[in-house]
C-alpha cells in the first residue's frame, strides 16, 4: 500500500487525486491532506480519509478544524504544507499546488528524496535548474502529472533509455486558436475563462488560452526529460486526443492518446510504473472522426515565444517570466487590465530581469519578488 | 554483434531488411540469405555480405552459384530454407517469405529456439496454434516485422506485463476505401496493384485492396498478442501515420506514429530492446494535417469479416482462408478471375473446410491442400 500526501487537494488535480484513491482503497493510504481557503470541501476529505497530518493557509482554520477532528494533527501556512512535504511517514506527495508557491514544498519533498507526482508546473518553470538539481542530489524522483508530461513519461517507457530525437508537445489552442493579434485585444474574461476540451481551474484556464501553460510545460519538459529546448516541438491539435509524443532517433514517434480526463495520467503517476483498472473511458476513434495538427502562431501567441527566450537566457528568466504571468493573470481576473497587456507585461517584465545564477531557493524568490513589484509598478 | 539470416532477401522486405544492415554494419553480420528466382539480385546481394549459407529455390541455380561464390555454401528448395532456418550459427532468423510457404522455416526456426523476426503474416494465419505452442514449449522468440504488428509490439513496452484492454489495428482501408459493393464488381488488376500509402508486393498490395491483409493481421495479433479477438479493433485511418495502437486498463492508448517506410519496424525487430539511429524520416505533423478514422464497412470488405468467422471457428479454418485467399490472388493476377470472386471464393472454401485439431504441421498442409484443391475444382 501508497502512504499519500495530498498537497491542495480541495483543487482541481486534488479532489481528481483523491477520487483515483478512492476507487483503489486497497492500494493507497492517504498520510497527509493541504488546503488553502475551500474549507467546506476540506471538511468532507478530512472526514472520508482521516489523514494524520493537515494543513490549511491559516491559523484560525487550523485551531477550528483540530477542534473538530482531534485524530488528525494540524498546521498552516506555507511552514504546514513544508513539514507535511517532508514528513518521514510519506511514501509520495503529490503536488497539487496551483502557481509558484508550490515550489518551497516540492524542494523540501526533494530534500527528503521523496517520490513526487507534480501537477505544479510553475514549479519547473521557476525552479527548475535548482529541483533538478537537487533531485539527482538526494536521490528524488519526479512523475508528472500535467496530461502533457504523462504522455510524455509514458511514450519514453516503450523505450528506456533510448535517446530522445524530438518531443512533440501538444495543445489544444485554447479558445483563440485562429484569432489573429488585433482580436486579441477584444478578449473578456468570459472568453477567456471558457476552455474548449478541459475543465481547469480559472489561472491554468487563463494560461491556456494566453498559451503560456504550453509555455510553462515547454520549461517543464525541458527540465524534467532533459532534452534540448530546440527539440521541443509544439504541436496545435486542436482535439487534444494525443497528449503528446516522443519520437525516437529511429524515426519511430511513439504517444499515448485517450479521452480529456485528468484521472488518467493521476492514476498513472500514483501506479507507476503499473496501471490502474477502471479509470478514463475508452477511446471512440470513430465519433472522434479525425486528428487535426497546425503549427502555433508564435506572432499571435507571444507568451508561448517568451517561454522559449526564458530558456535559451537562462539564469532565472523562466522564474521571472513566471511571475510576471502570475501577477498579470490576476490582474487581469481582477479586472485591473485587458486581456492583451498579460504578454505585453510578460515581455516588459522579461526585459527588466537581470540574469543571475539560481543556487538556493532565495535566489528564485528575490526573481519572483522583484518582477512582482516590477508588475505592480506597472500596473500603477 | 547479431548474426542474421535473411529467407526472402531478394523480395520487398528482404532487400529493406539488408538496406537497414547496410546502415549499421558494425551491429550485424549477415550469416545467411536465401531467395526464389530472382538470381540477379540475389547475386548483387551474395556478392555484398558474403553468407557462409545460402538457398535459392532450384538445384540449377543453386550450382551455377555455387560455382561462382566458393566461399558460400548452397542449398535449394524448402529443405534449403529449412536448413537455415534451423541452423546453429544464426542468432536471429527474418522471415520476409511471402506466403504460406512461409511457414515451415518459421516452425523449425521455433524448433530451434531461435530469435525470428517475421514479416511472414501467413505463418500465424495458418499455423498461429501450432507456432504459438512451439514458441513457449521450445523458448523460441517472435518479433513482429509488419507495421501494425510491430507499432502494437513497440506500444506494449511502455507497459510490460499490464493486461491490454484493446488492440487498435490501423488499415489504410486500400484503394477502393468509401466503395460500395456494386462498384468492387468493375475493380481491374491495375487499380488493386495501386496501393495509395505503401509499396509492397503484389499479393501483400491485392489483399491490402481487399482487406485480407488486415483479416490476416487480425489473426496474427490474436495469436501474437494472446488477445482475445473481440477486442481486436480495426480502425480505418487512410493516412497510415497511427501504424497501430494498444489500450490498457485505466483508458490510456499508446501508439506507434511515424511515415510509411517499411525499414523503421524492421530496424527495431533487428535491434529490439534498442533502437537504431538514422532509419526513418521525421514525421512532419505540420504537413500532414490530419490524421482521419473510420470504421470498416465489413459487408463490403467481406474478406475481413471473414477472417474474423475464421478466429471463431478455430480448427484450422484461418488455415483454409488463408490458402483460399492465396489461391484466389494467384487466380486473379493470372486474369483468371474477376476481382470480386475473390472474397467468394474465401467464403465458399471457408464454408466447404472442415473443421479439425492441429497437431503437426502436416496437418496445416493437409487442410491448405484440400482448399487449394477445391479452389482449383470450383475455377474449373
Amino acid at each position: 500500500m501508497k502512504t499519500i500526501s495530498v498537497l491542495g487537494s480541495t483543487g482541481s488535480i486534488g479532489t481528481q487525486t483523491l477520487d483515483v484513491v478512492r476507487r483503489h482503497r486497497g492500494l493507497f493510504h492517504i498520510a497527509a491532506l493541504t488546503a488553502g481557503r475551500n474549507i467546506d470541501l476540506f471538511r468532507d476529505q478530512l472526514r472520508e480519509f482521516s489523514p494524520a497530518l493537515a494543513a490549511v493557509q491559516n491559523a484560525e482554520d487550523a485551531r477550528l478544524l483540530a477542534a473538530e477532528f482531534p485524530g488528525t494533527e494540524f498546521s498552516y501556512g506555507l511552514d504546514g504544507i513544508n513539514k507535511i512535504a517532508a514528513d518521514n511517514d510519506t511514501g509520495m506527495v503529490v503536488n497539487a499546488l496551483v502557481g509558484s508557491m508550490g515550489i518551497a514544498p516540492t524542494y523540501e519533498a526533494v530534500r527528503a528524496g521523496k517520490t513526487i507526482a507534480f501537477a505544479n508546473k510553475e514549479t519547473l518553470a521557476a525552479g527548475g535548474e535548482l529541483i533538478m538539481r537537487s533531485v539527482k542530489e538526494y536521490g528524488a524522483k519526479l512523475l508528472p502529472v500535467d496530461s502533457e508530461h504523462s504522455a510524455i513519461f509514458q511514450s519514453m517507457q516503450a523505450s528506456p533509455g533510448a535517446e530522445i530525437k524530438r518531443i512533440i508537445l501538444t495543445a489544444s489552442g485554447g479558445p483563440f486558436r485562429g484569432w489573429s493579434r488585433e482580436q486579441l485585444r477584444t478578449v473578456t474574461k468570459e472568453q477567456a475563462l471558457h476552455h474548449p476540451n478541459w475543465s481547469m481551474g480559472p489561472k491554468v484556464t487563463i494560461d491556456s488560452s494566453t498559451m503560456m501553460n504550453k509555455g510553462l510545460e515547454v520549461i517543464e519538459a525541458y527540465w524534467l526529460f532533459g532534452v534540448p529546448y530546440d527539440r521541443i516541438e509544439v504541436v496545435v491539435h486542436p482535439e487534444s486526443i494525443l497528449h503528446s509524443a516522443v519520437e525516437f532517433t529511429d524515426g519511430c514517434v511513439i504517444g499515448q492518446m485517450g479521452c480529456a480526463d485528468m484521472r488518467m495520467p493521476i492514476a498513472y503517476a500514483l501506479s507507476y510504473p503499473d496501471r490502474l483498472d477502471n479509470i478514463g473511458e475508452s477511446l471512440d476513434l470513430f465519433k472522434l472522426g479525425a486528428m487535426h495538427f497546425e503549427k502555433p502562431d508564435l506572432s499571435v501567441f507571444r507568451c508561448l515565444a517568451l517561454t522559449f527566450d526564458a530558456i535559451r537566457e537562462g539564469g532565472g528568466a523562466t522564474a521571472a517570466l513566471n511571475a510576471a504571468n502570475e501577477e498579470a493573470v490576476r490582474a487581469f481576473l481582477n479586472d485591473k487590465i485587458e486581456y492583451y497587456r498579460i504578454p505585453e507585461l510578460c515581455e516588459e517584465a522579461l526585459q527588466h530581469h537581470v540574469s543571475r545564477p539560481i543556487r538556493e531557493l532565495e535566489d528564485i524568490y528575490e526573481i519572483e519578488n522583484n518582477t512582482r513589484g516590477y508588475i505592480r509598478q506597472c500596473l500603477g
